[in-house]
């Protein structure tokens, strides 16, 4: 009898998990359910979208049939999965066409349900014009509100990767947009330097950022948010987008007395097993383990969904594979300026009890006086004591994200501030000065650690 | 008394050894002799100072005033060191314009004499139209050469990196070039698919590429070289560049009795020590140890001889610090085209005995979608018995070369296929792909190195 793989969830992981399963075990009978009418989306491309800058077909890797035809995968959409009982080792399925639970057996379980939104918990939120940016639907919804309904203020809550790309995107379309954030600064946990430089870009490119002013009502008139109010001031909107994170969708694991973390998420071993027996898990619904701190964190990355949707499905289908955690690898556009995080921040990294050095630098992505050169500035975070990079932020207009994934890869093997210095890198003019910021950047920060 | 620290050299490694001497040792005495006219100087901006693209006045780093005023330093150009005595501590040196040799007494040397371009050794080659592109004196002259000549038709000699290089600066003044090699491909030492993607772009952007032509003869009027003769033709020219390498500099060690090694470059330790006590060296006059291969090798780069400058200065004011080596990061543009090379070539690495596997994914520089994105090919090299990773060919006309420095940290620090497939990179769809061609290469090589 073929091994039967069921799979809950189809944006992210869930495919990703089901695609390798049904290719390292050609004889396995593999099916995924999603709730929603889409599956196997970029999420991260919705700001992109809704600026015009990506088309809608773009935004679909595999329909349901493409799915079929390409991975031998069977994809069932508005199909609900209610609850596991992992101990006859099936599910209870809704379909929400017919409104009809059935039970499928599995030898295999694979949850990749993914992240819900977080709220505000204001009255008003469900209004027509407040968005989330979380699905495809979503992003469907934003556009054609916005081509539809040509509305000039927007209103944004929340200063992250995701309030920043939609500020981004609504300028392009020629909205005013206010972004209200928790704190001070946008962007909580890069570095002071690198949030007041998004901040400068924010305002140079005509976004209103208010800091500290999480909103506090929203003022509803014929069904629409029409104001948002806040500590700092009230502001009138056409359109309210809510970006103000996510969080582990695991009701069902939950009760299916699958084991939780301290952050919500499933707990999984480097298989991806869960603590149910033949029970995997991938993506947004779990936690990871930080490589860098050894602990755990809750990293809602589309990169990690893919990879750990790898890793379950090729052990879900026999196979024996790890995935060993993250280092927390994160980039951002903020209009022209690029913005990446790697490993720790300084302020973290003290909490996490190491003895942090701290050093910044600013070099040239090429050659200073080649067209088209733009400054870097690189800061590096390393560990007085075993001399270890914990991480780094990088911004500028060019090579900033490439060069932070070199770093990356430092930080991920426990180099150590002086290996940083001995890279030998590429260069020539065009493409990098004589001494690259991020070797600049070693060489500071060593020397700052000699001092000390 | 204080440290008399002499520094023989003036282009790279040598202000580089001096300024680190002078900065570690605050009482050292530091004197850097020069047999021309400038020192500090870029001799990787000379094609794009002949393009047009970048001012003179940015080709020097430090005039001896400032070399002197920042950093301490005392220059004298047009200074020639005509003698070594190692068991006296002393060199001889001629002042070029009085004609008169002295003796200089040293606590340390620093020898930093670079290389010499290679010559066709043909009648001819010392024509007033013929111009290698070594010198800060051989960009200055090509420069006003073509300014006021305007000459329509360029030979240049050699495809390697300065070659190319030249070719594209060339074309953008309005020359008709041909670009005469010793091989069938530009660009020899890297893989197959990477010098016939370049000498596609060679001919798109209308440069005449002759491979397998030597030059066997120059046709000289005038004082002029008119034609240049190959086995596949003969071309004429207005101006002819000569672009076909460089030999390491070591008249001056050899006849001091210093060792040289199998490449004709002197022989230093990972301090920048030579055979002779108290000698340093530094830059392209040295070999270099190669960190895959761990055999020496000749590696004349701009990086390197900064490098090792920084190491022989500290080392010669009484520091203590090392130069691992090399693993050889190469960089050229070819017109739009980004090339790079890190680690061995897979013919290379055949040599040096490693069970060779290769792979090659194209990929694109930012999600695929994306306004601006641009194919990116990687070509990984590893080692079948170890794993190991030895190097990478990257191009595309976005985002290969920072790309390939983040390979360079995994060849550097002998990491494998399977370390690199788990790397964490950050991915943001303005900058990469969800799965970024260096990791899509790494899953390639990683399932075929499991199917042997």
């Amino acid at each position: 009898m073929p091994r039967r793989i069921l799979v809950v969830g189809g944006v992210a992981a869930g495919p990703s998990a089901a695609s390798k399963a049904a290719r390292v075990d050609p004889g396995a009978e593999v099916i995924l359910f999603e709730r929603g009418p889409h599956i196997s989306y970029g999420i991260c491309e919705l700001p992109y979208y809704i600026a015009g800058d990506v088309p809608e077909k773009a935004l679909v890797a595999y329909t349901p049939a493409q799915l079929k035809q390409a991975k031998r995968v069977e994809a069932r959409t508005l199909h609900c999965v209610e609850e596991i009982l992992p101990r006859e080792r099936s599910i209870r399925v809704r379909d929400l066409k017919t409104n009809t639970v059935h039970t499928e057996r599995y030898q295999k379980l694979i949850l990749a349900t993914g992240s819900s939104p977080r709220t505000l918990g204001l009255a008003g939120e469900d209004a027509a014009n407040v968005f989330h940016v979380k699905s495809l639907e979503n992003g469907l919804h934003i556009k054609s509100f916005v081509d539809a309904e040509r509305p000039s203020r927007a209103v944004i809550v929340g200063g992250g990767y995701i309030g920043i790309e939609m500020a981004d995107a609504l300028r392009s379309r020629g909205l005013d947009v206010t972004l209200l954030h928790q704190y001070e600064l946008p962007l909580s946990g890069l570095e002071l330097l690198t949030r007041q430089e998004v901040l400068k870009v924010l305002i140079a490119n005509g976004v209103r950022f208010v800091g500290e002013a999480p909103p506090v009502r929203l003022l509803v008139d014929g069904g629409r948010v029409r104001r948002v109010d806040t500590a700092k001031g009230n502001y009138d909107a056409d359109l309210l987008i809510l970006a103000v994170g996510v969080q582990p969708q695991t009701g069902l694991a939950k009760r299916a007395g699958i084991m939780l973390g301290e952050f919500g998420g499933i707990v999984v071993n480097p298989q991806q097993q869960t603590s149910a027996t033949d029970v995997f898990a991938a993506g947004d619904c779990c936690e990871v383990k930080n490589l860098v701190s050894n602990r755990k964190m809750y990293l809602p990355l589309a990169t990690l969904a893919s990879k750990q949707g790898w890793v379950a499905g090729e052990n879900a289908a026999g196979g024996h594979t790890r995935f060993p955690g993250a280092i927390r690898a994160t980039a951002v556009r903020a209009f022209k300026l690029e913005v990446a995080q790697v490993g720790l921040g300084s302020e973290e990294a003290k909490l996490a009890r190491f003895d942090v050095a701290v050093e910044t630098v600013t070099g040239s992505s090429r050659v200073a006086v080649m067209p088209g050169s733009k400054k870097v500035t690189v800061t590096l975070i390393a560990d007085r004591r075993s001399r270890r990079l914990l991480g780094a932020n990088l911004f500028g207009e060019e090579g900033a994200v490439l060069r932070a994934n070199t770093i990356a890869v430092g930080v991920q093997h426990g180099m150590t501030v002086d290996d940083m210095q001995q890279w030998d890198l590429a260069y020539s003019p065009p493409f990098t000065p004589l001494w690259d910021p991020v070797l600049i950047a070693a060489n500071a920060l060593q020397k700052k650690m000699y001092r000390k």
